[in-house]
């Protein structure tokens, strides 16, 4: 069951009796259903009542309505409105299109619009270049699903996975200042996403992928990055492989071992699992077990995708099968991007010591943090509620920050490993197995995610000019 | 020649002698040349000599030249660096996309996206009208272009068309609070566009097409109309058209005329052309005539589209043909949507007595605003340097606020209708032969046309339904 947290808080008002009891009553109430009061706030104090608004951090709707009603039996009480903080938020939407420039007069309306336009625009029809100085384009990222794997909801399609895709958009302006914009498509065929985002893609300087179910994310990322001259960037694949390389790397500090004397399981081969496996082999770890829900993938199993006969040949030296329990015995790394409890104590008491436990499903983790830390010596989790946040967006701002800065004209590993080592390297002499990353609200992570990227993507750039010269 | 205008204005930063003259000789200089001073400030002044940022509007590249020369020239100046004001405005772009919830904390972060989000997503799955209360689409408008008919510069392609989708989202939202956003198509092909424009709309409460070529405009607007449950508008058709009927409108009272006694020749039948003749035959003129390159549009015709096979069949009663300058004799009212310079003051002379003249080709007229006025009562064209400028800044912001408002699911010639209607009445009793249209910062326009259309899509919508009922 899931705990109390502000992702879902709703405030109640109500009537109270103006008695010395009613705030230790009503307080009570809440604490007795599991409610976690955040705040109280007196609206109204008559002679004969008092208006009261109760705001509380709940579980559920049931849970919810079982505080509503808690409340309501209280002598004298009335409950009069229960609101939900969330949705208050999402009215009207999260984000708003403005004008960077004065259009006070009909002298700025003739620059900005027309005549002036024109020739800026027969500027960049003689120079296309010129779109990234005088266009947004310079700043501008798109954000592209069709709502087929959102969050941890499934193919709810593209109207419902556009609250998400506001919410990326608001975090790309707030913590890299990248105008960022919802693309959510009406279409689920593969073939029409590519030649959609390719007829979108003037507009934009980078292409942002998001929740698109796997393995047609592959797909469609595949052929964006070989046909435009932008980079194109899968959050749930290279956002999350990022964070967990950065991790890792701290996460081994911690424990003192080597990345190249590791064993490493891997749970979830779907997008995030792969890409977490393809970044991590270039760091030479001694194995990784890829396991899914038919258990360890090796070359042998049958019905493996282009993906997945990828990964049975990448991976598995000895070539070993069996279960993910099996995976676990004597590994030093376990890396969980699969689903809610597939295993206890008891698994983890058979890795290796100072064992290092990721388990990100979300909400609900592989392995309850608690009872992993009683035999792992570092345990990170996808939540806010316990240390250690493997969370993306301490890599997705900074990184198209970076691509941005450099006019990069595509992205490649070597990026997404400096960015990584950048968000490692925030943490510094803070290390400590409760911290193993820095906290998403670090002002240091995106600058220094973005320098590392752009650093990287220039590097490259160079490489590339003196090659061909 | 074009004249000098804001649109087009450089600032020249040059060193001078400190002499008493200098100011004189380099504002003597501009005038010489033809140049129009805006600003003369003194940024610098030392014993040897002062620094000053001359601003002057010029009428095009070569224009400017020769004012830097005649400066250069000047004994004792060294012109340092010309900058262009609307360059510099370009830089880069004129678009940005901000979050409009607090993004502060951990608290703020679990509702604006997860865990939080989720609900939301979950209530948009459930009720997928909940998409217009808790997300963008509420206000959100895509301004839709291929590029192919970009004000007067023809088919520059999307990316040199983004300056000017970007200038129209600004005006959106200074003008009616309407957040738009430019959808630059890499593609002319009229079934991709319509197949894109449809995948997008999840996310967007209207559709905006612009600039995009005839006859191809007509074929993606009727599709769309049928095909998307939101309202799809052709500002080159329907804002034109809103614009040329309110100011006729305004126009007739003027020489006291009624419309159903007036006979109207129409030069150009492209998008808005055909637009104007759809929306004027609304209010039952005595007769139009349309004549394009090829002369008077009539039946008779050969190779005639099915736009102009529908023109044909509705327009020129008598089935007469020839030339444009026939079809002017006689007539009560002129309104070119053409190109420049198709005739002069004689032709004027043979239209009726009072005779109402709208040359919008721009942006060069079809005869200069001067000469038409030798013969004319009312004459109007599409600059803002002249008086009744037709604008259709005056039309879309209202429409579509109008439209949002409403939550309209699509838009009809009666909406238009009562946009036009809304524009003349703003003008009320300032209206004289100079004063046929409000300025476009007149700021009872947008209002007065939003509570126009949603008016009218309201009736509508009540009237469906009823009568399905």
């Amino acid at each position: 069951m899931p705990v109390p947290g502000p992702g879902y808080s709703i405030t109640v008002r109500l009537e109270a009796p103006p008695s010395a009891s009613a705030a230790g009553d009503l307080t009570t109430a809440i604490g007795q259903v599991g409610g976690v009061l955040t705040a109280f706030d007196i609206v109204e104090s008559h002679s004969d009542a008092i208006v009261v608004d109760i705001t509380a951090n709940v579980s559920s709707a049931d849970h919810a309505e079982d505080m509503t009603k808690a409340l309501n039996a209280l002598s004298g009480v009335n409950v009069r409105k229960v609101s939900d903080r969330t949705f208050l938020m999402h009215l009207g939407g999260k984000l708003e299109v403005n004008p960077k420039v004065a259009l006070r007069n009909r002298d700025d309306l003739s620059r900005a619009y027309t005549p002036g336009v024109a020739r800026v625009c027969q500027a960049i029809a003689a120079n296309p270049d010129d779109a990234r100085r005088l266009t947004i384009k310079r700043n501008t990222v798109a954000v592209v699903t069709d709502g087929s794997a959102v969050l941890g909801l499934g193919n709810i399609g593209p109207a419902a996975a556009l609250p998400v895709m506001e919410g990326k958009a608001a975090l790309f302006k707030k913590f890299a200042g990248v105008d960022a914009w919802p693309v959510c498509l009406d279409t689920q065929d593969t073939e029409e996403i590519i030649r959609i985002v390719k007829a979108l893609a003037p507009v934009y300087a980078g292409i942002n992928l998001e929740d698109i179910a796997a393995p047609r994310c592959f797909e469609i990322e595949a052929r964006l990055r070989e046909q435009l001259d932008i980079p194109v960037f899968h959050d749930d694949q290279h956002g999350t492989a990022i964070v967990v390389v950065a991790a890792l790397r701290n996460a081994l500090r911690v424990v003192n071992k080597p990345i190249e004397k590791c064993r490493i399981v891997v749970s979830g081969v779907g997008a995030a699992g792969s890409a977490i496996i393809r970044l991590l082999l270039r760091k030479s770890p001694a194995d990784i077990i890829a396991a899914d829900i038919d258990g360890i993938v090796h070359p042998g199993r049958s019905n493996l995708d282009d993906s997945l006969g990828w990964v049975a040949e990448h991976t598995n030296k000895d070539n070993v099968s069996g279960t993910l329990h099996d995976a676990l015995v004597g590994a030093d790394v376990f890396i969980g991007v699969s689903a809610p409890n597939l295993f206890g104590a008891e698994q983890v008491a058979t890795m290796a010591d100072d064992a290092v436990v990721f388990a990100l499903a979300n909400p609900d983790p592989e392995i309850d943090p608690l009872e992993a830390q009683k035999h792992a010596a570092v345990v990170a989790t996808g939540r806010s509620d316990y240390p250690n946040q493997i969370n993306n967006v301490l890599a997705f701002p900074g990184v198209f920050r970076g691509l941005l800065d450099a006019q990069a004209h595509h992205i490649d590993d070597d990026m997404l490993l400096a960015a990584a080592n950048a968000i490692a390297d925030v943490v510094d002499d803070r290390l400590n197995a409760s911290f193993i990353v820095p906290s998403v609200f670090d002002a240091a992570v995106a600058p220094a995610v973005a320098d590392a990227v752009k650093t990287a993507a220039q590097k490259e750039a160079k490489e590339e000019v003196a090659s061909t010269s």
